[in-house]
């Protein structure tokens, strides 16, 4: 029997530990299943025969060594910024991992120990990162095999609510964690390329300049610019592109809302608020607004934020409950964001028969043979319930797939790596297809950012 | 005779050693004075019997020591944080020091031993800070002193072009260090207090969320608010306070056209622009605006900022040369603060025959016999010439005297001090009135921020 061994069995993890155990019988799989609070791991183990849960303590090296030591591969759904541990035990003890997380500038470090050992450290295998690599680097794999050059390539990924259960004027619900979506955007500008020319978004404009996408049959979204457009460009082979672009995905309507809290400032992470344990919701939206004893915090809101009366962005405050004098923040020193974010959790959590939906749009623009074409590839995935979640499939399928897969030594090029080759995305991409994430593709007109001819801006 | 020893002689100390060459017989002072460029120190000399000029590196102790050793005070006017350098020395060898800059927190940490040692350390005696301080102060022991209660502060200084030089439709040049003024307000929101609650302003808003000033004989004023208002609460003692707020003078409105650098994302200081040395002033724009082939520059800044084509904003906008192909920034790895700033500096600069001018608005609210009053209190100081600036005035004039009279044994409380006791203001704003650095007071009905009534918000 082969043994996996998986590091922290939060909620997000029950899809990832089901595939595996499915699997266990056919691909002879023990798994063991390590956390700090060992109710959490009996419970992801479900008393399968073929599952056992222990008290797993990241920080103690005589709690984690043997644990590692013992197991064939290892997969860490640790908060990124512990994987390290981990990984450093792998390398000591010869063994392959696995993590959905960002390479980190310390896990990119070992690198060089990583491939003289000859293991897989493969990363960023979830779904952004992770699925978006893949679908992007097939086709743009299969254009350059076909002698193309590739001039655009934009990536949009959203985690959004599925459209049955969108009941509020946001049409947003928070599907992942909290705290990312309030301080999206934030701690640097977005900067991409368009047409050859470098393109740079401050904070306060990033909800203002937003695209539009259309994918048939699901209607109209936006897309915000993310910081780090640039940062894939010479992993990809896009180096010399002319326009590279990667954003978020909302329904249309969620950015122009969001920027109101944007300009308040009460996005902001970056200080504590003067007690805001005893803070109503209306104190806090007040707090940002100038003192006037004589208007009301509603008409200074419309005012400094010039909302006509019968302008919806006024209804999305007002379903918000923002005005209310009654509800406390009731957390000590928080900043702006963390009091933001308990309003919105109010409003948007998941309610149980709630639905999440994923949607990645990609565009390839590209020259074959003299002429320009363009390829949009769309996928949207919806989650089956409370668990079988689109995000925690999304990301759980890759991780557990890639790991039976490196078991398998189908997935073998040494290093610290993430999805970008061939010998990962294809088989992997097709067993996701069996789970209905699938792309389409549509072939159309390439407009680039050049659909009225040659004169550059 | 009395040794001061003057530690870096940039243009802005000439007032500063002036007077006290002015004052040298009567005072029988000797001046020394160091610089890194002996040629600097020579020039403020200017073969004065009582003066001599000296290479001074202070990062190299062989250097330093000795004339500091030799020295009875040492006057520090190295840029803020070389300061510390200087103070260790000072105590080592048991000297009295003045400065005209912020007290750092390395240099509070001295503290104790400063009084240990039975020394003055005076910080913060320039203009802002030093000038506020010291006229504040005067005004709050005053009422004080009375009985009275402090129920408002605010405090309002500004560097900007005397009427008679002002020629340029932002009514604004540069009178100190440019750089300042390009990233006014970065780095952390804005935060005060009005008629008890506390309020932020985030950089995005700061610029519209100005206060009017009016000063009888000069016009109209705005102010915005810094972002360390409550910094010298404690310090005024004014922990009771309802109202305390510290604001920065612009004529009326430059802070709604500097906001289209805000917005835009001109002022960002925190990235490097791709070929920055080669990009044109139009460039650099473009750079913060969408791609769009079949518009010009100037359409898509007027329609992201929504500017009517009759808006004196474009006007300001045009005066710049901003959308110029031709003129290039010409510095490499620079941020758009920096870019933004050589621009600027074609404008904005001094010309020989301008004149800079002062301008310090404070508002006392206070409670005396269960009446609610308030004075206004209000400083405009022009400059004479190109060395004797506004600026130049009011910062060297109060550190030469400060300097004279700790060397007189006039200000004597040890430690680590800024000039907020009786012992050093009154004394020092008498002698700037001979300088025609003075106040002028009007009593006028409290308004504080409760015009109209006892209605909170």
């Amino acid at each position: 029997m082969r043994e996996i061994l998986i590091v922290g069995a939060g909620k997000s993890t029950s899809v990832l530990i089901n595939y595996l155990l499915e699997q266990a019988d056919k691909e002879d799989l023990f798994l063991r299943i390590g956390d700090i609070n060992i109710e959490n791991a009996k419970k992801a183990c479900n008393n399968h025969p073929k599952c056992e849960a222990f008290e797993l303590d990241v920080f103690k090296a005589e709690s984690r060594e043997p644990a590692i030591k013992k197991a064939d591969i290892i997969i860490s759904m640790l908060p990124a910024r512990f994987h390290i541990e981990v990984a450093q035990d792998c390398l000591k003890f010869g063994k392959n991992m696995v993590t959905a997380s960002y390479i980190s500038d310390q896990m990119q470090e070992l690198d060089e120990e990583v491939k003289a050992k000859g293991l897989v450290f493969m990363n960023e295998i979830g779904v952004d990162p992770g699925i978006d690599h893949m679908s992007a680097m097939q086709v743009i794999d299969r254009i350059r095999d076909k002698g193309g050059k590739i001039l655009l390539f934009e990536s949009f990924t959203g985690g959004l609510v599925a459209p049955e259960s969108d009941n509020n004027l946001w049409n947003y619900k928070f599907t992942w964690n909290p705290r990312n979506v309030v301080v999206a955007g934030q701690g640097g500008v977005a900067e991409f390329i368009q047409e050859g020319k470098y393109k740079y978004i401050p904070y306060q404009r990033l909800f203002r300049r937003t695209e539009f996408l259309e994918i048939e049959g699901h209607g109209r979204f936006e897309g915000y610019a993310n910081r780090n457009s640039l940062k894939y460009q010479s992993i990809y082979g896009l180096d010399d592109v002319l326009t590279l672009y990667r954003g978020t995905i909302r329904k249309v309507g969620f950015s122009r809302a969001w920027n109101m809290f944007v300009q308040l400032g009460m996005t902001d992470d970056s200080f504590s608020m003067e007690d805001s344990e005893n803070m109503s919701y209306r104190d806090f939206i007040n707090s940002f607004l100038p003192y006037s004893p004589s208007d009301s915090v509603e008409l200074k809101v419309r005012h400094n934020l010039k909302i006509d009366q019968d302008d919806i962005m006024w209804e999305k405050l007002i379903e918000l409950d923002l005005f209310n004098p009654n509800k406390n923040i009731g957390i000590k020193n928080a900043t702006p964001a963390q009091a933001l974010q308990k309003i919105l959790m109010d409003k948007w959590s998941l309610s149980h028969d709630d639905k999440d939906m994923i949607v990645m749009y990609h565009k390839f623009g590209y020259e074959l043979n003299g002429e320009r074409k363009q390829i949009d590839s769309t996928m949207v995935h919806k989650g089956e319930d409370q668990s079988k979640t689109a995000m925690a499939k999304t990301v759980g399928l890759p991780v557990a797939m890639a790991t039976i897969m490196i078991l398998n030594d189908e997935i073998k090029t040494p290093g610290v790596q993430l999805p970008i080759r061939k010998e990962v995305y294809e088989p992997l991409l097709s067993k996701l297809e069996e789970y209905n994430i699938k792309f389409e593709e549509k072939e159309t007109e390439y407009l680039g950012y050049n659909p009225f001819g040659e004169v550059g801006n």
